[in-house]
């Protein structure tokens, strides 16, 4: 991952250094595997999707920046360690983040296929990943409709990971039927993975997680929209049905059907 | 402009409210004026040009959006109207500014012309505009040296500036010399208009600047570090020699010629 960051020296070096933080911070690592698990799930050859990999990883970590900041979050710890604006001011974590956004755009350029740029921007803007975000936002402190969380979910989390597998599955050539079954899987572990998020917050261990626990209390949750029990079951309802999308592929989708019950039984 | 911003009506409303606000609260149209201009200097046909123009509006509204907030340079007006943050909240600041910078990419995108894509991304990001931004936020209450400041300036808002020139003269088939020509002429206006900027926070009038004066005190500018006189003088030989750079053109060059007067001349 780091071959495609400026280097710590490269000038000007703090905001290098500051990428660097975040990236390097830890993380589950989630969008480059399910890029690369659905390019290879698809018979795609070569290392083509790794620079497009990275770039996910850079989008999410952008985003996770942002969203820490003061202003959204204030949050003081991810994955255990200092927040970026804790460490190097919230001035620097605006423009880390921003650098990150244009560094991944870069790189997404390099796979020359258009059709993945569109693919991923669609995924970030306000019609997927700041759609949720704003609609996160704005959701604090109120009370929200079951449409509204399932909205918040499927858009701030859900969009992300399902381009990510879309990504693979288009730079590894796939057919159209495919990427169908391979959009429904990732659309329903997106939101699977963010639910059973909720979840932590309220049942998880913050040493284990790496971020306080309870963080959550003012904001649009499914626990808090539909129960803890309903959750889960909701949850793993939407893992058993993004197995059955899988049908169609070899017995190499074994891995996608563990990373279906990773999302639910995932305790960090 | 319009018309490639989402409506206010478009879910989420408020993001796109946000982003409307602050890409009709006036402006030069400085970036569509020269990458339009650029493209009609070398005899490009159609309207091709447009998205890209909007695009580099765009990209420039969301580094005003986030250069504004309070942990950047703290600014309440912007074109004699409260800030984006003022009305809206930091948080939907941060976001607006994140939206502007995906949906540029996803217009121009639509040029189908990966070379421009690059030639934008690389002058947005830590090599250029972000570069001149981490530079001038340390630089901040700091003792600059001229190199330090020519820096900032070419990179904060030259790169943008030359890469608009650059994006006009690309998407209307220029060839290499004049694609040069046109380099040179908007890298040297694009620190003169830098210049100015700082000059005006020096002696104009904050009713026609539509922000208040004097904000640049802790700032590495021009004038401090080379005095208010020489800095006019740097400021009109850069245009000068940006005129020169327009000699192999024919007379439709006279309206860049202006233009070129225009940056140190303006009043706001």
């Amino acid at each position: 991952m780091g071959r495609y960051l400026p280097s710590e020296k490269t000038v000007p070096k703090t905001i290098h250094k500051a990428m660097r933080y975040s990236v390097f911070a830890g993380g589950k690592r989630l969008r480059p595997i399910l890029a690369i698990g659905s390019f290879e799930l698809v018979n795609g050859k070569g290392r083509s999707i790794l620079p497009a990999a990275c770039a996910l990883e850079f989008l999410h970590t952008y985003s996770l920046i942002h969203d820490d900041l003061p202003c959204m979050d204030d949050d003081d710890l991810r994955r255990g360690k200092p927040t970026l604006h804790k460490v190097f001011g919230e001035g620097m974590a605006v423009l880390a983040g921003d650098a990150l956004h244009a560094l991944a755009f870069e790189i997404l350029l390099k796979t020359k296929k258009p059709e993945v740029l569109q693919e991923v921007v669609k995924a970030i803007g306000t019609q997927g990943m700041i759609g949720g975000q704003v609609a996160d936002l704005e959701a604090e402190g109120k009370k929200v409709s079951p449409s509204q969380v399932k909205y918040i979910h499927s858009h701030k989390t859900g969009a992300l990971l399902k381009a990510s597998i879309r990504v693979g599955a288009i730079l590894g050539g796939a057919s159209r039927k495919k990427l169908n079954a391979l959009s429904g899987y990732g659309e329903k572990i997106g939101v699977a993975f963010q639910i059973t998020d909720d979840i932590l917050d309220v049942e998880g261990k913050a040493e284990i997680i790496g971020k306080k626990t309870g963080a959550d209390e003012k904001k649009a949750t499914y626990p808090k929209v539909f129960g803890l029990e309903t959750s889960k079951k909701m949850a793993a309802a939407l893992v058993q049905a993004a197995k059955k999308d899988l049908r169609i592929f070899d017995q190499k989708r074994q891995i996608f059907e563990q990373l279906a019950d990773f999302m639910v039984s995932r305790v960090n």
